[in-house]
């Protein structure tokens, strides 16, 4: 990536708790002056949780900038990948909340991608029942998991289980982070981006559509104007039903058998972006069965393809534990089985009554048709 | 105890999340007809936790009851003490939750003490993001630790570090349960009592001074009464401050030294009532040092000897332990000390100048002193 963008900024409107989301380049360097405008006491010293990939390349230039406001900032780093988001480590984080001397004024960072977010966030939610919390998404799927605050660990039987809903107090993503992401994981970020689109707004997915290459190529004012536009619609949907009580279920597209795929895989192997791609043709079949037509699913394999996101189960996969692994799933109310399933492009709706009979045949369909993946 | 009481009924003010306080004998058996009248799904499983020592007494009941009105409930048991209020345990729960299903509109009910209750209470919190919960409190302290909605689990550097506010939907509080409570924890249980006498209301010191002797014999009528006194008095503060922005903090008379002394004697040893009664003397004496006179601590080391509880640090107590146990509390801003101080029987005020070299000198007299506890 190269060049400037323009710094964006759009605001999540949840009354006394609102906050900010600032999207541009050059921005982590900004750090320490942010924290001073927005008030952060300098006296309670602030946890930095980064993961080792990140830390290498970003941890350094935050924590100067905070310094150099005046604050005193520890760093704690986890493993990168998925598997962090355990409650082991949500343990050795809280222990090092503990040693630093986190007191109830004191601020967590999340400086990374949705594991470090969920997982600091859920240390922020709870370390003395809430502090604050900031976040510094640094990849693409990231402008989904930093706004919303939902944060969580997983289990072993289930992902995102034990968790809160903990609003961080502003949201800073810097796109320079972006340029050094693995190509895998900018491909698997832009299927949120994309879910975005599918699930309120048609015109950005043509955009999406006719701009795939710029960004995939990571050009930042494409970049930008993309991430922008997912989290205003995440903001949207956010503001008016903070709780998941109806709304906000719509932003789970794809992710019943996105999450299914991603616990039978082992957390990890699958990308969460790229299990809710597979997850979002699944559900666009769905539509078929409810007699939205056949063209959407072919659509949103069509746009998927163009990102280079997976949009076939891979092979080895056991239909049996994909299903068995969905009963554990949220969004099973008293055991009927809800999906969210789109019924054109940019408008969805949620149905609870799935037979799961057919999730099973799409499952079987998607398995059977690995070869086209 | 023998006896019937009058059901004493109060409602903790919470605006949309507010709700009823049930005291009385003969409750546990009517558990099923009051979740059917308060609409609680019948679909959805309930998970009943409890610890060893309340299971044998009382778990059937509830369950029977529960059973009898329709609903299926799956019982989870941890061990009886402290140590149960864990990460580890916390996590046997959520797997527990997790085999028997638990979905979102599912209730967690508390069936037993403080530790039940906050560790359960933690589950209910975290468990999809929160569900529903129900307090059946089976001791005295948990006339306390059942009402406000403060659930967590201890770090083994720091008590109740990992939490959240999570009400509950109703409190039961069967009186009978408590005829099987160890004469040690029916003692430990008045402390609370005590407490919220003395950061609220002279009469109600008073009172509980006239009947010490009924209350230690459990007579029902003045148990229901101390009960639902002491049980008012947290409602009134809970409801002008849910999340201890301030007023709240007054809850905490004694805790800080009482916090500190359970840390260091490893949890468990000193139960905790024992511990703040101590600590309730030792807030006392900063009061005479602050000028308000030697009375307080007289008299307040009079009363909780009436109620035969604790008034020294035991000896084989480290001075410096203590002071660093208190280090970690959530009661410290910013490196300053803070304490609660009460001002004369009745009333409480928070200081946050209260300097180390004091409270170090009290815990040294309070430990000097031991010959005389
Ligand atoms: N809370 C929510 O609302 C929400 C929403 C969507 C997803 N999520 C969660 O987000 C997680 C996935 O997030 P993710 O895709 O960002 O994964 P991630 O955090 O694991 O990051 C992906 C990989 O990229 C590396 N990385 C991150 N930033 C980098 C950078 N700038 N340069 C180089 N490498 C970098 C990381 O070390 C990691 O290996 C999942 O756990 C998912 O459940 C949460
Ligand atoms: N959340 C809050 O606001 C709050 C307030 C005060 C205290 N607390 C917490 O409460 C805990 C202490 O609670 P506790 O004193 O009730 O301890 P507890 O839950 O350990 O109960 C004390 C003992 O009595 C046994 N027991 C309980 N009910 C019984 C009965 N009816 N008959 C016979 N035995 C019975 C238990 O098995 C246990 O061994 C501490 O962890 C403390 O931090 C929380
Ligand atoms: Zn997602
Ligand atoms: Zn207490």
């Amino acid at each position: 990536m190269a060049g400037e963008a323009q710094t964006r900024e759009l605001t999540v409107d949840l009354g006394e708790r609102s906050y900010p989301i600032m999207i541009g380049t050059g921005l982590l360097a900004r750090t320490g002056s942010l924290f001073s405008e927005r008030g952060f006491p300098v006296k309670s010293p602030i946890l930095l949780v980064t993961d080792r990939a990140v830390e290498d390349l970003y941890a350094g230039t935050v924590e100067q900038s905070l310094r150099e406001a005046g604050y005193t900032v520890a760093r704690a780093v986890v493993a990168s990948g998925e598997k962090s988001k355990s409650l082991d480590v949500f343990e050795e984080l809280v222990t090092a909340a503990l040693e630093t001397g986190l007191d109830r004024r004191s601020t967590v960072i999340a400086l990374g991608g949705g594991v470090v977010g969920d997982l600091a966030g859920f240390v922020a939610a709870a370390y003395m029942r809430g502090v604050r919390f900031v976040q510094m998404p640094t990849t693409i799927l990231a402008h989904d998991s930093s706004v919303g605050g939902k944060v969580a660990v997983n289990h072993r039987l289930a992902k995102n289980i034990i968790g809160a809903f903990h609003q961080p107090e502003f949201v800073l993503y810097d796109l320079d982070t972006l340029a050094s992401l693995p190509p895998r994981e900018v491909r698997a970020g832009y299927a949120e981006v994309v879910k975005h689109g599918l699930i309120w707004d048609e015109a950005f997915v043509k955009w999406c559509d006719e701009n795939a290459e710029r960004l995939l190529a990571l050009e930042p004012d494409a970049l930008g104007y993309a991430l922008h536009e997912g989290c205003r619609v995440k903001s949207i949907v956010v503001s008016r039903d903070e709780r998941e009580n109806d709304l906000r279920a719509i932003l789970n597209l794809g992710h019943t058998i996105g999450h299914a795929l991603e616990a039978v895989a082992g957390y990890g192997e699958l990308l969460h972006g790229e299990a809710i791609a597979i997850g979002m043709v699944g559900s666009a079949r769905l539509a078929a069965r409810f007699g939205y037509g056949d063209e959407l699913a072919a659509e949103t394999e069509r746009l998927l393809r163009k990102f280079e996101l997976p949009v076939r189960i891979p092979s080895g996969f056991d239909t049996d534990e994909i299903m068995a692994a969905m009963q554990h799933d949220k969004k099973f109310k008293e055991g009927q089985m809800v999906f969210v399933v789109p019924k054109r492009v940019g408008e969805v709706e949620i149905r609870s009554d799935v037979p799961a009979q057919w999730v099973r045949d799409i499952v079987e369909q998607l398995k059977g048709e690995a070869g086209k993946l």
